[in-house]
This record gives C-alpha cells, structure tokens and sequence, in this order.
C-alpha cells in the first residue's frame, strides 16, 4: 500500500465548517481503505502545512474523529486509523437528497390538496374563515400569560386528552349551546378535526372494515380513514343531505362498522340532513350497531333561523362520536378540534395518541380555554359571522346577477361556502380557464370518491371580501365558456 | 290516542337552558309516539302558562324544534307536529358517557404510558429538561412577533412540511453542526420526534413488514411502528449499543423493511454506538436494502469531549433516515421535531400527514424559528447542558456514595439520564417501595419488547435541581432492601 496522500481539497465557501469538511474527508479515506486500519497519521502541524489550514483545525478534527471513533491515540502524541474498523464497500461521496437506498411500497397515501393558491388568485378552495378577522392580539396575550401561569404544567408532559380548563370550557359550550349532555371528561382535545378522524381511524378500524362515507363528501376524511386500513362505501347525498335510506340498504348486505356524515351543512353540497333522515339514521345505527361519525364543523356559522342542534343532542344510545372544531372561529392555522365519545373509544383514541403526538400545544389549549371561558372567542365568531353573512349574500347576488342562465344554488343554512350547480357547463374545463384568470375553486370532480366529473363547484368564500367576491366572480362569467 | 299531555318537568338548577330542555322534552314526546305526526300543538302561550314559564321560552323552543324540522307551521299561527316523521323506537332518556351503542375491535393500542406522577413525587421518568429553565418571555415574545407578522400565512393554511423559515433554519443547524449536508427542501417539521415516527411507519410500512427494533428500547417508538401493522423484531443492546451481528443474522433469516436506533445515547442504557457498528450497520442497510430510523434526541446535551456525529452524516447511499428534537431543548410540551429523509418517502410523509394532522403550528414554528436563527435557542440549550451536566455529576457522586455496593453504571457520553443496574435486586419491588417514598422511577422491564424483568433503573435527572436529586437518592438507599 502506498503512503497515504493527505492533499484534499477544501471549501472555504461552503456553509461546512473545515474542521467538519477536513474530517468527512479523511472518514471517506479510511472507508475507502485509502488509510488503513492502524495507520499512524502525520500530525497535525505537518497535516495543517500540507493542507495550508490552520492548526487548529485540524485539532478539531482529529477529535471530530477520535469521538466517532475513526482514529485513536498511537506513539507519542500522534494519532492512527483505528486498528479496529471493518472494511467497507460504500461509495464515496455525498449523498444526493433524491437518493434512496431502501425499498419503499408503491401507493399513494393521500391526495395531499390544499396547496397554497398562486399568488394574487382568489382563491375559493376550503370553506375557511378569514385570517384578518382574527384578534392576533388577543390571542398573543392569552398566550403569553398561559406560558406565564402555566409553567410545568404547559412546557412539560401534559394530559394527552388535552389541557383539563379547555376541557371544561368546551364542555360548557357543549352543553349550553348545543345541547350536548357532557362534561369535561368527556372531552379530548385533538389538533383540528383531522387529527381527530385519524385517531377515531386508528382506535376503531380493524383492516378491511368498512365505512360508510358521503358521495360526494370531504375527501381527507375518507382518504384517511382508507390510510388505516378501511373500505370506503359512498353512500348519494341529495339536496337534504345523506341518502339515509340507501344508506339502509347497504346495511341489509354488509357490515358497516361507522358512517361518516356532516348532517349540519353537508360538504361539500351544503344540504341540512332532514329531520326525517335524522330520526331514521339515530334509529339504523342503533339497530345495526354501527357508530355515528357526526363532523359538525360549522355550528357556529349558521345564519338563517334558530340552530340546529348536532345528531349527538338526540343520541340516547351512544352511537354517536361528536367531532367538532374550534379552527372555523380561530383561524385553520390554529388547529384545535375536539371529539365526544363513549368512554370506552375515548380511552383507545388516548391510547392512539400516546404514540401519533403525545400530547396538543398545551400552552395553546389553555390561552384559547381563557378566550373561551371570559366569552372572547364566541363574541369573534359572532363578529365574523355577521360579516360571513354579509359576504355570502354578496357572493348570492353576484352569481345570480351575473351567471343566472348557468348556475343553480340553493341558500344554505350556514356554513362558509356555496354549492353551485352547473349543469350544462363542463365545470372541470371552466376551472382550469378560470385558474388562468386568477380564480381558483374546487369542482365537484374532488368530492367524488369515484373522481368522477361532477357538475357542480364548490365556493368558499368566508375569506374574500365583498370587492374580491365581486372580481372572482366577474372572472367566473367570464370564463363560463370556453 | 289521548291527548297529549304537555306536563313536563324542567329543571332550573340545570345547565343546560330552559328552552333546550324543553325542546328536548317535546322531541322526546314526539320520537316516543306521545304526539302524533300532523297533531296540531296548543298554543305558545297556552304552552307557557301550563308549564310555568315565560312565553319566550315556549317561542325559543319552537324555533328550535322548527329548525330541526320536528313541527311545522299549520294553521293560523299554531305549529304542528311535522308530518313525515318516521316512526320511531329509541328510548328515552339522556346518554350515560359510558353507553356505548356500537361495537368496538378488542384489542389495546398502547401503553400510554407518560401518567403525570402524583403531586410531590420526585420523578425520574422520562429523560426531558427542565421546563424551570426556559426563558418563557422570551419565547412569548416570538410569538406574539410571529402572529403579527405571519399573517394569514400561520393563521390560514400552512405548507404541511413546516414553516419555511424553520425549515432553513434547522437545515443551517444540521449543516454547521450535525455535519449534514440538507437544504430547507430536505427538512420535514412535525410535532415531536412522535409524529416524525408515525409518518415514517404510515409511509413506509406495509402491514407485516418486519422492522427491527431496540431491545430493551424505548415503548412508544416500537407501540407506534405495531399499531401501523409492522411486525416488530428485537435486536438486542449491549454496552457499545446496538449488537449489529445479530442484526446481522436476522438480516440472513428475513426480509427487514427498517431497524430503528439511537445510536448517541442509546434510549435506555445510554451506550453509545461504536464506530465499528456505525461502519457495519450502514453497510448492511445498504446491502440488504433496509431503512436505518436514526433517532437523534439529545445531541445537544453531549457532555465529555467533542461530539459523536449522527450516522446521517456518513450515510452516502441514501438509507438513513434521520429524526431529530427540538423538545429537549425547549421543553417536553412545545412538540417540535424535524426528519430528514430521501425525497420519495417525504413526499409519502407529507401524503400522510394531510390527514393525520394536515400542519403543524405555523405561529409557533416561526417564533422558533426566530430563536434558532438569532442564535437564542442553542445558547439556551447550552446554558442549561452545563446546568445538567452538573446535576448529572450529583446524581453519579450520591449514588456511588450511598448506592455502591448495590449499583453499576457507567457514566454516559450525553443525554439527560443515567442507566443503573443493579443485578442483585428486584428492581420492580424496588419501584413500588420508593414510590410509597415519594420517588418514581421505569425499571428495564418497561423498555423490554417482552416485558420480562430486566435489573435496571433509568434515572431521568435533567428536571430535578441538585438537592430534590439529593433527597430522590436517600430515599433509593432507603428502599433499596425490602
């Protein structure tokens, strides 16, 4: 073997520190059996001269090495390839981020959806609220004070089932305003709906069960029930909201072990489940010993008549998982959603969590339980409701005004967004001609679990304001036909 | 039928308000058959003064039940029971939290595991920091810079892989001091190094998949990849970490899709990897196709000479994929970690994690970012690696002192605790007597794959102060024989 050649070249534009650069290159040497094992190296003050670098660099080299254990003392103070390393056949050089040197299975987990909107487009994907509505400062405060106050009981290990003061907020809110027999025990905070349908998902699921989900219906709640291991079963959604009677006749064939349903403003069609279908759905889940899963995600927007109260007001036979949201009120980056349970899937869910993300934002849950407890928070959502309103009714009238030989819409009872049919229009077509003219929306196509076409568009419109509803849809018209 | 009798008992001291209570008690009459689809209701007021209460009452819960399509508008201004209600055989009577009117799979998830210890207790569980020791203000700070600055970009969506500013700013960590060679694209943040272990195990497992895991080692990483469906196999740990031969031989016998480590301070002995291993384990990954889950928590807190670097510093063929925290340096409830993985399995970990959790805190992410980039995170995790490292030195010094005819250990490179053993005692008895003396510790049977007994004790020290370590060790001498 001939003498080791100690000339390597250094970066000294690179964000690698030397010391860092000098010692990958001489693991890579050692690897690639250019040292050997037991070689005595040059010291440093000779390496520090050849390599033109200063000597303490190369000090700090050699301990990177020495700590990982690629050299270790020899004669004197000089040091050599540790005697001990195996031989190695990996290639040199540094791994390129698309590198992958294990296999990985071939599926698609999820749609992923939701990527941010280009720039300047008006963007009427998501029924969510208005980031600039929010009170950033209040929420600031509140938060400080819960880093403050909290101390251990918020930096450190918490309750996996969420703070106990939001607990008992949301359980008081439960129970006055909609009807719910709970108290704070019955409550577990998640981080937003999502978290909380994965973890319904994991604690209730056996592989190959099958659920029983909305066509068209939201298609993150599906894809991730589907990512656990059950079978979808679409059931049609008509103008006063799950098809509860086919729903009956796939129970008389299969085993159906929960249907997913949003009974308040159905999404993304914006239909309120029928009385009737509501009676009738209680009554099937009990008889079929089938679970509830009711998504109520904008109790809070309803804005013609009194309210209607959730599936879980009515539920005498504990069929019902209630799954609600506080991220309609706070803002989607604020992700605090909460779920009603028997006791018994509660303490899977728990279970599950443990090992998803152990815990919420403890800090997070007691700032928004103080916006909760002194009224901050719902006197928010009835401001913004009233503007949500405001916008809808502009958002009504534009359409009409403008797209009235095309378009059928029918004025929900709340909620943030509008289902607007369009049955003579290639709707797949008129968005991609719309994207083009700075307007983006959802067709019905992504609502459907088969990805059929749908012709129907889905605008959320709680985040636009009166005059970008009125340009969105003078871009609509616009690009009607093609 | 007889006639209706509206005599209904409604409770005042109750939270839930009049009208509900009455509009639940008229539902009920109506589901239970009392009253008739079609029968016409006597009026509000004459409701009002049967039943003792103002007429507004009776008005609010018509509306009510008129919103939930029970009654309907008849004749004059009575209302009527809706028509086209289906009949209906649910029983009266309000849910009691433990009913539960659906089946559920028997089987439990997880050990949960992390109960908060009784008020009093010196606890070693868990080898985190000490939330005494975070800087709050400042924290709070960045915060409230964050909700005011980041707009609707933390409080709307987010991009799921994390805010981009932390992104850059843990890539800039891992390059300068973590000899990683990752840009901001390369970085995926998640809650903790819990989530970043779910996504892995959603992404990369295919039910039965084998993955090779610690043993002993720590119980959420393993409980986390089984409730996935991977098949676990235990390797076990001596005291230069992972025994790679028999990994080795597994590797001959099986198909292993990824073995999980903790090469630094391995989670619970705290031995460290030697660089022997690292060489074989690298080149075994490679040649067998295998993912290495490299969990890197504690390099921070890396005590005695220079550092170990992770493995993913010396992975060139793309098979490691590394998770790392930054929990221990902020505290156990601000859940932030961080993966760097090839680009098709994080594309697949963003896939999952739109509907497991959808994002993470964007307000949160951005006030750490701003503490990482202004360097104020990494001074503060090294004001506080001396401070542990000075309890580590008491905790060492009062147990050889009080312990040493009964304990072994060997003081560890880094990491914020102390691996005990103590060969002639029955640990778990051990437990149960100092936990009547006020001290709580995990002996090895807890991070034992099959729950045997293992002599040992891990002794998490970072959140004690020097005296509670002090008195925590007096009562271990004290209870140490039955």
């Amino acid at each position: 073997m001939k003498t080791w050649d100690p000339s390597i070249d250094l970066d000294r534009s690179s964000h690698v520190p030397l010391p860092l650069q000098l010692a990958h290159a001489l693991a890579r040497d050692i690897r690639a059996g250019r040292l050997r094992p037991g070689q005595v190296l040059p010291s440093s003050r000779q390496l520090a001269r050849v390599l033109g670098v200063h000597r303490n660099t190369v000090v700090a080299a050699m301990d990177e090495l020495k700590a990982q254990g690629w050299v270790e003392s020899a004669r004197a103070s000089h040091l050599a390839v540790a005697a001990e390393l195996p031989a190695s056949s990996a290639p040199a050089g540094g791994r390129h981020a698309d590198a992958i040197g294990f296999s990985l299975p071939a599926r698609r987990l999820a749609s992923r959806g939701f990527e941010a909107a280009p720039r300047g487009v008006l963007d009427f994907t998501g029924g969510l609220p208005d980031p600039r509505l929010l009170p950033a400062s209040v929420l600031a405060r509140a938060y400080r004070r819960a880093l403050k106050k909290g101390g251990s009981a918020v930096l450190g290990f918490s309750d996996p089932a969420g703070h106990p003061r939001l607990r008992a907020a949301i359980a008081a809110m439960l129970r006055t305003r909609r009807g719910l027999d709970v108290a704070e025990r019955d409550v577990l905070i998640t981080r937003g709906s999502q978290l909380a349908h994965h973890l319904i998902g994991l604690a209730l699921f056996e592989r190959g069960d099958v659920v029983a989900v909305e066509s068209p219906g939201y298609p993150s709640t599906r894809e991730g029930f589907a990512l656990v291991g059950a079978r979808l079963a679409p059931v049609p959604v008509d103008r006063h909201g799950l098809d509860v009677e086919a729903l009956a006749r796939l129970l008389d064939r299969r085993r159906v072990r929960a249907v997913s349903v949003t009974p308040l403003v159905q999404d993304p069609t914006t239909a309120t489940l029928s009385a009737a279908r509501r009676l009738q759905l209680l009554d099937l889940a009990r008889r079929h010993r089938m679970a509830v899963l009711e998504a109520d995600y904008d109790y809070e927007f309803q804005f013609d008549g009194a309210a209607v109260q959730p599936l879980a007001a009515s539920d005498h036979a504990g069929v019902v998982v209630y799954v609600g949201t506080l991220t309609k009120a706070l803002g989607a980056g604020l992700r605090l959603g909460f779920v009603v349970a028997p006791s018994r899937l509660r303490d899977r869910m728990l279970e599950a969590r443990a090992v998803v993300d152990r815990q919420g934002d403890a800090a997070l849950e007691l700032a928004v339980a103080e916006l909760l407890e002194d009224g901050e928070l719902l006197r928010h959502a009835w401001r913004a409701r009233r503007e949500f309103q405001r916008r809808r009714d502009v958002l009504v009238a534009a359409l009409r005004r403008r797209l009235h030989d095309v378009v059928e819409l029918d004025v929900p009872r709340g909620g943030l967004a509008l289902w607007v049919r369009a049955p003579g229009v290639d709707v797949d077509a008129w968005a991609a001609r719309a994207l083009a003219g700075g307007v983006r929306f959802f067709t019905g196509r992504h609502y459907q679990p088969s990805g059929r076409p749908l012709r129907a568009l889905r605008l959320g419109f709680a985040h636009l304001d009166a005059a970008e509803l009125e340009r969105a849809v003078e871009v609509l018209a616009r690009t009607v036909l093609g």
